[in-house]
């Protein structure tokens, strides 16, 4: 028998993981908590699941694992209380906003010998797969630098920028567990340089939208990431990684693939848009990999640690462009 | 209440269907029928469907649509048995490797007032359905030159060849099909070129493995179909349609979308090397076009016609090639 | 001590090969032969040399090589002027329009073991001498399938329509001595279609503007040639074999090498859009490798039997299309 | 009549000043100034001009213009000594490698009102010049980030390493002058990191070669550079401007404009291995600028001061790198 599922939070994500759980061979959604009761049923109608209280849940039986897609301020509590009742836990990122509170949760999950996985969906993309195959093959020898390109096609409305914990927590994150993921090592020092650009109303927030982070390891070892909210061409995600004997880069997604040529030149559409629509083999892969593990009793791809780790490096970054200068991971981390 | 399914036939197309019709909204899978018992008990586990005879499901009340994935020289009995038994059609291509025997079989299918569309799924593949929307917005201005490009990763067995009605009728015919789509108007003379160079096996089998054919309409609009049986890189797939105003292509499907870059150069992966992955989605696609024209009660997207025109195509290179000169399609037709 | 050259004309292409001349190691300019004035004097003035009629120039003692760039109608005659004066001979494409003119030249440039150069510029542009190291390099194994793109950015000037035997003659004759440069071995039958689609005019003159190839050898080896006077994106050319082992493809060269990115897409800039900005480095190695085989006495890279065969090839597209049959080179040839 | 020339120095650099002089309409050269005998003869066989010393240069009537091509730590001094003698000068990068050294020096040719160009070639590469012809235009709105990738195919000689003055003033140099002329306002802040990752000498040396860069103007506009010295796949030269409307990107250039495809996917060949060879055309273009700008009395593209500022930020890059902080380029300037 498969792993039997509920999912906590029926919004857009949520529903982006119900359809991944139905489709994935030894999966079963059990059961939903939303208090939505529209989009409840509304899945309940879709996939032909029970609608049941988030604590009803930790309660039952018949479910072996969850996927928390509520709130971020509640991904904390949630996390403890799924551990206690022995369930396993995929949760979106980030875990919490305050490293502390991270630090707390994630020693819950220890004490319990929770199984946690974070959703970094990212390490699931089949391109960006292929480019770590690549590196992994010893074909591009030792990493040296890594190039990470990420831009959005537009900032989020003010309102979820104020709870957003600012840009490198929300939009660079991603970026800091993929170059942790491909730098082969850890990183030692952050140095960030940020400013507001595309519109004057993030400023008043507190926040920037335009962002650039040098990422140094222990043994020279070097990562680039170029964050922007406002790129008019679509969602912008490449990367690039530099190495001893080669290089390997994994380029964007476009609307189509073809291309159109006139006296103007040769006009190729533009990139896939949104995030979901980019990364929607990613998120199926995602919890393809959560199930596998639960089922295999493995470790999970993606960890709480790995949760604890981005989110350091965005406060390293936040400090380094507060304070003018190289901030060191251990600063951070101590 | 949605289009009620039968599946005929459930071998790896039958697969792809029913993956397809439980997937689409508005679709039911309601039966199979299979000889071999294990695959018919296989979809039945994975779709829950029953599993019937062809018969039964001819006369099931239960059932307004059939798809049918049998061998191709049972296609145009089964064509007339469920358009007799007033069912919706959709029919793998060929309709048979018979023109007169098309020919007699839509003329059931018109006396029957049926519903049936040919499956040239082509034309549901996004990238060539954005290329055709180019067209058809007035982007290249008006067609003048299509160049289609075909290739295959590899030849088919023997006794697939054997049956196969040769390599216009087998391969060609698709581009034929997309010719007739893309040129605008229909075709006039054809002219074709044949030679076995991939194995000597084939001209044993009296068949071909590369060819190049030259379309051409009443008003002189051209199209080259390059077809090869072997290509080491994968499944080769292009459209090119040249334009007063400009040009408008679809490029090929890689494995990822990643370059790795040394001292030889900069590689991409090969192509896609298999035509159910490259089509996957204009599989879908197709299916859902045909539930939304039974649905709806409007043309298919495809027609019996379509099936026919194309047949008469490959009939006309074939006896270009034999008779060494350009052959009018109406010679065919009469 | 180098090569000394006279020029016959002081045209476009006059200029091209002054300018080759003056800037390869090994070649002087001694004269120019003009009977405009002003342009002989243009050229006297740009490289320092004399200006001669073509008399002299074909009794210069100090002249080792003449380049021929008079009007196509003068070509045969000079040929056999010079080949008799004792002086190697570059004569640009075609000897002349008519098959059996250009045997009878053949022959006195024979008889007089003449060196004579016809000028294919294309077989020394360095990407179609890199796709061309390829094949002999043995990367894609045996060539099977040639596929050439042809298309001129707009139609000259009907007054040089008239005189120029036609697209095959014209401008196909360059894709003929690429095929047969590429194929590696002889064409043995020719199919081609013709219209006319972008401006009635040419209809009028007796002439086509769009046409399809397909040349097949012996061996079953096969050629398509896509011509079209009219692409509004530039000077398209492009070269693709096809073999056993893989296949290798020449790309376009544009007016700059960037793109940009927007809300529209992603356009790069068109095609260069003139031949001799295309082939300015064709043209300038064509000569250099003329000078070579002249100070060598070695065979040149181009023959007057190239010449020879890619007029035959025109002959027997141009009667496929009249008689709307495959023609055999033979039939030409004989 | 024309600007005449002298140039000092007959090494690699000087020679193609020497090709650029003889082949720029307006542009005579008249002497070179070389110590060794052998390379100074070569010059003037190949180009017909006088050798005289640089004193005698100094001294002519006959002479306009000087290009430096001296070793650096000559540089300043001669420029003082031809901005006396008032001669045009254009000088190789850098002036200097001390700042103090270029600031006075940079008043003596105030002082001389004379004429000085710096040396960098990149703004006068063709697809540069076309990139920046595009946000000239309007057509990505506002410069907002700009992404320098440069990366050599190998670390020179440890000997040249030496008197380099460092990867900052030596590689990077040419990044922060496109990075001025692309921003469009001046740097305020500079932060890097530097490593050693490709060979341990280059540490023994006091030297990096690997570095990445982020520089910030004061309204908030960014720039990265990413440098290194060794990839494997040739010379790589990549600009890329992301503005409020849009991007546009600079591709490198290869050996040439083919792929071959096979089983291991499609391939590319590498890029131009050579500075010279990759910018053989900004070097012609950069002497035809500075023999327009003396012609016509106007300012030269690039000025002493252009010179001075890449200075400053190299000398920034390695204080941020000595001391872990953003550095303000008004601390290096004061």
């Amino acid at each position: 028998m498969g792993v039997r599922f509920g999912i906590l939070g029926a919004g857009r994500i949520g529903l982006v993981h119900a359809r991944a759980i139905s489709s994935v061979a030894g999966a079963d959604l059990v059961a939903v908590a939303e208090p939505f009761e529209e989009a409840a049923r509304a899945v309940q109608a879709q996939f032909g699941c029970d609608i049941r209280t988030i604590d009803e849940i930790a309660a039952s039986d018949d479910i072996d694992a969850v996927v928390i897609c509520t709130p971020t301020d509640t991904h904390a509590d949630l996390i403890e209380q799924f551990a206690r009742a022995r369930k396993a836990v995929f949760c979106e990122k980030p875990v919490d906003l305050s490293l502390a509170r991270v630090k707390a949760c994630l020693k819950v999950v220890a004490e319990e010998e929770a199984v946690l996985m974070v959703g970094f969906q990212r390490r699931f993309d089949p391109d960006f797969m292929a480019l770590k195959a690549v590196i992994d093959d010893g074909r591009i020898g030792n990493v040296e630098m890594v190039t990470l390109t990420s831009r959005d096609p537009g900032a989020p409305p003010a309102e979820y920028i104020k709870r957003s914990g600012g840009i490198f927590r929300d939009m660079t994150i991603h970026d800091f567990d993929v170059a942790r993921w491909l730098l082969g090592e850890e990183v030692e020092t952050v140095q960030a340089a940020a400013s507001v650009l595309t519109d004057p109303e993030i400023a008043k927030l507190g926040d920037y939208d335009s962002v650039n982070v040098i990422l140094t390891t222990a043994s020279g070892r070097q990562c680039t990431i170029t964050n922007t909210r406002r790129a008019t061409y679509g969602y912008d995600q490449r990367i690039e990684v530099h190495g001893s004997k080669g290089s390997v880069a994994a380029e964007n997604h476009r609307e189509a693939n073809i291309q159109v040529a006139n006296g103007q030149g040769y006009t190729r559409p533009p990139l896939l848009n949104f995030f979901m629509q980019r990364y929607a083999t990613a998120y199926a892969n995602e919890i393809a990999a959560f199930v596998a593990a639960v089922a295999e009793g493995a470790e999970t791809a993606t960890t709480g640690q790995d949760g604890l780790m981005a989110l350091a490096l965005a406060e390293a970054a936040l400090k380094s462009v507060q304070e003018a200068r190289a901030v060191k991971l251990s600063e951070i981390l101590a």
